[in-house]
C-alpha cells in the first residue's frame, strides 16, 4: 500500500477500506507517513468528505494508537462526560461529585485550555496540593474506593490524534465536523467508559456557531459512539453567554463549590442538573425526571460537595480551601470594569470575555504558556441584567498592571446594551 | 500574511490576490513555508482550481523565482518549443536545427526523461563528447555564431517550480491542469524566447489522456503565455503511436539523423515538419504553408542536417558519428521481440513501451537512477502493419539480460491484433 494512491482516493472522493484507514493512522503516527502527505491526504477529506463508516473506523484507529483504559475492574456502567469546549465552563467540577455521589463510578480525565476556552486540568490545578497527574493503578484504585478520579490526560491517550490534530491546526482542517467528531470520540473511546455524554455547546463562544453545526457534530459523534458500541447521547447547550459568573481557574473552582452548596448562578446550576441527570440516566438510574431529582437531592443533602472534598484529598489537594475558599489567595491586581453605557446587556461575545481572560493570564495562546491560576473575571452582571453608566459589570483578577487596558479594550466591545430587556436565552437547545 | 490564512481562503475556493500568491510562492521556495502548509494549499487548489489571472500569476512568480534568461543580445524572433512529453519523441533534435537553418534564433534548454517519457538532454548526451552543460556566456555566444544552442536546463530556472513539482509529485497533485501549465510556462518563460510552440502530446503514452485535457491543458497554456506577453500556440499531437520507430536515447539520435537526411518513418516526418513550420511561422517567415516550404527545403537542401553537425562540433560532440551513425557502438544484447499473434497492429500502448525501454536501460526510474544511453527498441512494424506469427515487431537493445523478460512481457500487453486494417491514426488533432 502507498500514502500516494490513498490521496489519490480521497482527492477524487473516493471512500476508503479500514485498512487503508489503517494504514494511514499507524503509519502518521509512527512517522513513516510525512507530515506534507498527511496534509494533503487531510485536506482532501476536509473538502470531499468522509463517510460515517469511514469517521467510524477513522475514529476507532485513532482511539487504538496508544493506551486503551481498562475500567473493567470497576463495577457499575462508567460514564463520561466531554465538553466541545466553552469559557467558564467548570461543569465537570460539578456534575462529576453529582455523578459519582449517585453512585455513578467517574474515571475522568480532562484537557488543558488553549486559547480563549478553559480546561477542567487546569482548573483543579488552582487547588493547592492537587495531584492531576496519577499512576493507572492508583487511579483505579480512588475510583474503587470512591467512586471518582479527576486527573489529566495522560500522554499515551489517542497519540495518533494528538498528532494529527496539532497537524491540521497549522494547515486549516481543524473545522471539519468528521475530523472534530474523530478526535473527541478517539479520546473517549480510549478512555474506556462505557457510555459518553456530550455537550456541544453552540454560539459565539464556541467552536460551532450555529445550531445546525453543532447538530451534525452531535449526530456524528453520537453515530461514532453507536458503531463501536458505546452508550452516547449529546445535549446542544448555550455559549451566547458565558457559563456562570466566573471565568478563570481559581475563580471557577471557587464558583463550583458555590454550586455544589446548592448556591450561585441559576443558569450554571440548570445546566449543571441536566447533564448529571443524563449522566445518571445513562447509568440506567431511572428516567430522566428521576435522575435529574436524584442530582438535585445530592447537592440539597451535601453529598455531591463531600464527594468533592473527597477526591481532593485523595488526590493531595488541601481540603481546606475547599471547605473555606476564602483561603484562596487573590490575585495582587482586582479592579471593577464599569459599564460605559446604561441599559439592559442584550449581548456578550463570550468569547472576547474568553479572550481578555486570557490576557489578563488565566489562559494560554500557545501550549507552552505558563498561566496564571489566579487571573480572570467575576460577572457582576449578566445577559437581560440592567445596568447605569459606571456601574460594575465584572470585576477582573490579574497579577499584570499592563494586562488590563488591552482585556478593558476586548470587553467594552464584548457587551451591547439596549432599552428594553433582551430576549431570554434558549440555556439548552436539544436534549 | 500568514501561510494558514491563505490555505482557508483556498480552502474555501476564493481568488488569491498577486501579493498573496508571491508570499507563497517565495516563501515556499526560500523554505519559510514548509511542505505540510504548501501541500494542504496545493490540494486545495487541486481540488477548487485556479482563475486564469491566479494562473498566470503563479507562473510569472515561479519563472521569476531564480535566473531569468536574458536573449536581447541576439536578434531575430526567438521561438521556443516544448512538448509535453512522450514515447519517442525526439523532435527537438529535428526541428531545431530545421528552425535554425531556416534563420529562427534556437536557444533551447531541454529536460532529462523520468519515467516512460524519455528527455531530450539525455538523448543528445548519447553522441560522444557533446557538453550538454554550458555556461550562459558560451550559450549565448554560440547562438550569435550558428543560430542555436541545445543545452540542458539549468539548477536556477525557475526553482520554484523545482521545488513544487517535486512535492506535488508526492501529494497526487500532478494532474492539476492549472499547475501543469504553470509549471510548464514557468520554464519557458524564464529561459527568456519571445515566443513559444506547445507541442501537447494526447493518447495513452501522454499525460493528457483525452482530448478534451490536452485542449484544456493548451487553452491554460496559450493564455497564461499572453498574458505575459509571449507569443504562444499550442498543437495537440497522437501520442497512441510512438513517435517514429525508436524509443531509447542513442537509438533516437540515430533516427534523427535518417529524418534530417530526408528518410524515415513518415509520421515522424509530418510532425516534424509541422513543428518546424510553427516555429517559423511565430518568428514571422511567412504564412504557415511558405514556412512549411522552407522546413522542407532545409531538409532537402542539406541546410538541417549541417546545422545539427554545427550544434555537434560546437558543443564539444565528435561530428563523425552524425556522418556516420554505423559508428556508434551498439549494446551488447540485440535480439527480435516477435509476434505472438498474426493480423494487422491496431493498437500500440506507447506508455507500455515507454516502460518495457525504461526497463530495458533507456529510462530512468528515479530522477537518481543512471540511463543506459545504447538501451532501447527500434519497431520494425508500427500502427497497421499486417504481421504474421513470429515475425519481428521490433529489436530490442540492453546491456542487461534480466532485463529481457519483464520487458517482453509487458510488450506482449502493449500490441492489440485484428483481422481488418485498423481505422488511420491523426496525426495532428488541433492545429
Amino acid at each position: 500500500m502507498r500514502m500516494i494512491d490513498l490521496i489519490v482516493k480521497k482527492r477524487d472522493a473516493q471512500t476508503l477500506t479500514t485498512e487503508e484507514l489503517a494504514f494511514i493512522v499507524n503509519g502518521y503516527t509512527d512517522g513513516s507517513i510525512p507530515d506534507y502527505q498527511m496534509a494533503a491526504w487531510l485536506m482532501a477529506g476536509y473538502l470531499n468528505g468522509f463517510s460515517a463508516k469511514e469517521t467510524a473506523n477513522l475514529t476507532l484507529l485513532m482511539a487504538q494508537s496508544g493506551n486503551q483504559m481498562n475500567l473493567s475492574k470497576i463495577n457499575g456502567i462508567k460514564v463520561d462526560k466531554h465538553s466541545t469546549g466553552g469559557v467558564g465552563d467548570k461543569t465537570t467540577l460539578i456534575v462529576g461529585p453529582i455523578a459519582a455521589a449517585c453512585g455513578v463510578p467517574i474515571a475522568k480525565m480532562s484537557g488543558r485550555g488553549l486559547g480563549h476556552t478553559g480546561g477542567t486540568a487546569d482548573k483543579l490545578e488552582s487547588i493547592p496540593g492537587y495531584q492531576i497527574v496519577m499512576g493507572m493503578q492508583d487511579f483505579l484504585k480512588q475510583i474503587q474506593q470512591i467512586g471518582i478520579a479527576l486527573v489529566s490526560q495522560t500522554d499515551n491517550l489517542a497519540p495518533a490524534d494528538k498528532k494529527i490534530y496539532a497537524l491540521r491546526d497549522v494547515i486549516g482542517t481543524v473545522e471539519s465536523i468528521p475530523l472534530i467528531a474523530a478526535s473527541i470520540m478517539s479520546k473517549k473511546i480510549a478512555a474506556g467508559a462505557d457510555a459518553i455524554l456530550l455537550d456541544v455547546k453552540v454560539g459565539n463562544g464556541a467552536f460551532m456557531q450555529t445550531l445546525q453545526q453543532a447538530q451534525e457534530l452531535a449526530n456524528t459523534m453520537v453515530q461514532i459512539g453507536e458503531k463501536v458500541g458505546r452508550k452516547t447521547m449529546a445535549l446542544l447547550t448555550n455559549m451566547d453567554i458565558p457559563l456562570g459568573n466566573a471565568i478563570g481557574n481559581q475563580l471557577e473552582v471557587i464558583e463550583s463549590i458555590e454550586i455544589l452548596k446548592g448556591r450561585g448562578n441559576k443558569n450554571l446550576m440548570e445546566i449543571c442538573l441536566v447533564l448529571a441527570s443524563y449522566m445518571l440516566y445513562l447509568a440506567d438510574k431511572g428516567s430522566l425526571e428521576i435522575c435529574k431529582k436524584l442530582a438535585q437531592q445530592a447537592i440539597e443533602d451535601g453529598s455531591a460537595f463531600e464527594k468533592l472534598r473527597q477526591v481532593v484529598i485523595a488526590q493531595g489537594g488541601d481540603v481546606s480551601y475547599i471547605d473555606d475558599p476564602k483561603k484562596f489567595q487573590q490575585a495582587p491586581i482586582i479592579v471593577p470594569y464599569t459599564a460605559k453605557k446604561e441599559g439592559y446587556i442584550s449581548k456578550i461575545d463570550t468569547k472576547k470575555c474568553g479572550i481578555a481572560c486570557c490576557i489578563l493570564g488565566a489562559g494560554r495562546e500557545r501550549k507552552e504558556d505558563i498561566i496564571d491560576e489566579k487571573a480572570g473575571m467575576v460577572l457582576q452582571k449578566n445577559y437581560g441584567d440592567y445596568v447605569k453608566q459606571g456601574e460594575t459589570i465584572a470585576v477582573l483578577h490579574t497579577s499584570k498592571q499592563q494586562t488590563l487596558n488591552p482585556a478593558i479594550d476586548l470587553l467594552d466591545d464584548a457587551f451591547l446594551f439596549s432599552e428594553c430587556p433582551p430576549e431570554k436565552q434558549i440555556l439548552i437547545y436539544r436534549s
